[in-house]
């Protein structure tokens, strides 16, 4: 397993497997790797012939009030999890490396970048896909393997990857979860016991969204009021956001019809939180 | 000579080239070619194993107000051109083909977009730099030759580049002008008689500006004065700008210090010409 710090030296080597015609697959996260990073690792080493893993905090998807700063980080247990999945490179820049000083550039996902988690983290996915751009760019993946958890992420990278015209195919994978149903996430290290408990009222909310559509409720503002109730039961919850837009315009839903996300954004005290199923009627 | 019009099939004869190890060079334009095309062609041509040219009169560079609709094209003479300086392959994408219904991305150079030019045309870089980008997707160049004319344009593209990381190369080729000074451009086409003898007056100012620094003038006050002088003897000429800026940065530059762009846009009738010169003091 190689570990790569800047750019060029990743490219060279991403363009040297190119050249040999091998299929190049990438993983790109932000470290503090858990198993919902090991899924897509999986996967993506048993479609490609080279297993490309990124871990970059970015700093361009943090508000200025976010936590960058705390955002959890551990090197040692990254490549551990790495090597056992074998991953054979690791692209592991540093902030100067991806945005030295005088940089300019970004990149822009008109409208759903605007809603949903755009709408309570202005800019963030301006941020999300530049250095997506950025490290594209640098590892010259076949495939890109996200998850699933971050659906907005999802719709809008495959987005940037269409426009651009990115030679990239984008898979988006299930979320894995917590035998209790909580969705894998870094921030999730952020709860104590008793946040962690009423965290699940995300996934417990989602769950009944489901069953209120199999038994053809169709009407969104049910769906969200019976879903508020089970959030509002939880002290500590506080809701950003829940709401049921199309999956992938992501323009609002007001009765379910065709390929729907349900996705919401709660603050359990302090840390930020997000779920969503994707539903087909 | 072959003739591409989808991404798609570009892209896959890119990426053969480059797994025989062959050096892709591009020359990027909006067509109606003249003989500062060619000279870009000719240097292409010569330093790379594959020459490029791209035709594509892009939209989302042009204003509401600008001139999309009347900008000159003419495929029959472009493709003899392009035949002369033996182009291998002309890129020759509709509107549709790269912004089909539902496109949402754009790329945004901060700062070094917003002056200048930019200014004037806001927006203008932004489509450039899209299309640039969305170019380089399909193309895969080694290296990409743009015109000196375009400063600000030459300075973005450097920009965008190194900051997105692409394994390109951009270099700037000297402005190719007519006998008497104009510099070459497809809007020329535009000019009557006499309009065409008052736009001579953009190449006189800059000369003069060069005169005057060499007589070792390093007020860009004096020199904008000087050229404003010249300008204004035009009956048919309206300046947009004249400035004296850095030439990495584009900002304003109160003293002649180092590399510096003296550039400027003038309305000669309705036909909006720039003009430029690097100086190093």
């Amino acid at each position: 397993m190689k570990i790569i710090a800047t750019v060029k030296e990743m490219q060279r080597l991403a363009q040297k497997a190119k050249r040999l015609g091998k299929r190049i697959g990438f993983v790109p996260t932000m470290g503090y790797l858990h198993e919902g990073h090991a899924a897509l690792l999986r996967k993506c080493k048993k479609e490609n012939d080279i297993c490309i893993l990124s871990i970059f905090v970015n700093p361009t998807q943090f508000g200025p009030h976010e936590d960058f700063q705390q955002y959890p980080r551990d090197k040692k247990h990254d490549e551990m999890l790495a090597k056992k999945e074998k991953v054979d490179i690791i692209f592991y820049p540093s902030v100067e490396e991806m945005y030295p000083s005088g940089y300019l550039t970004y990149i822009e996902i008109e409208k759903i970048s605007d809603v949903l988690c755009g709408h309570s983290r202005p800019g963030h996915f301006r941020g999300v896909a530049t250095i997506v751009a950025k490290l594209i760019n640098a590892v010259n993946p076949d495939t890109l393997y996200l998850g699933q958890k971050d659906a907005q992420q999802v719709v809008v990278i495959k987005q940037m990857v269409k426009d651009l015209g990115y030679p990239t195919r984008v898979k988006a994978l299930a979320t894995v979860r917590e035998k209790d149903g909580l969705a894998l996430s870094s921030r999730n290290m952020y709860l104590s016991r008793e946040e962690r408990h009423q965290a699940l009222s995300l996934y417990q909310s989602l769950r009944l969204a489901k069953e209120l559509v199999n038994k053809d409720e169709r009407s969104s503002q049910i769906i969200i009021q019976q879903m508020t109730k089970i959030i509002k039961k939880n002290s500590l919850a506080q809701i950003d956001y829940i709401s049921c837009v199309d999956a992938k315009t992501l323009l609002p839903a007001k009765r379910l019809k065709g390929d729907i996300l349900i996705a919401l954004a709660i603050f359990i005290g302090k840390t930020r939180l997000i779920d969503n199923i994707l539903i087909s009627t």
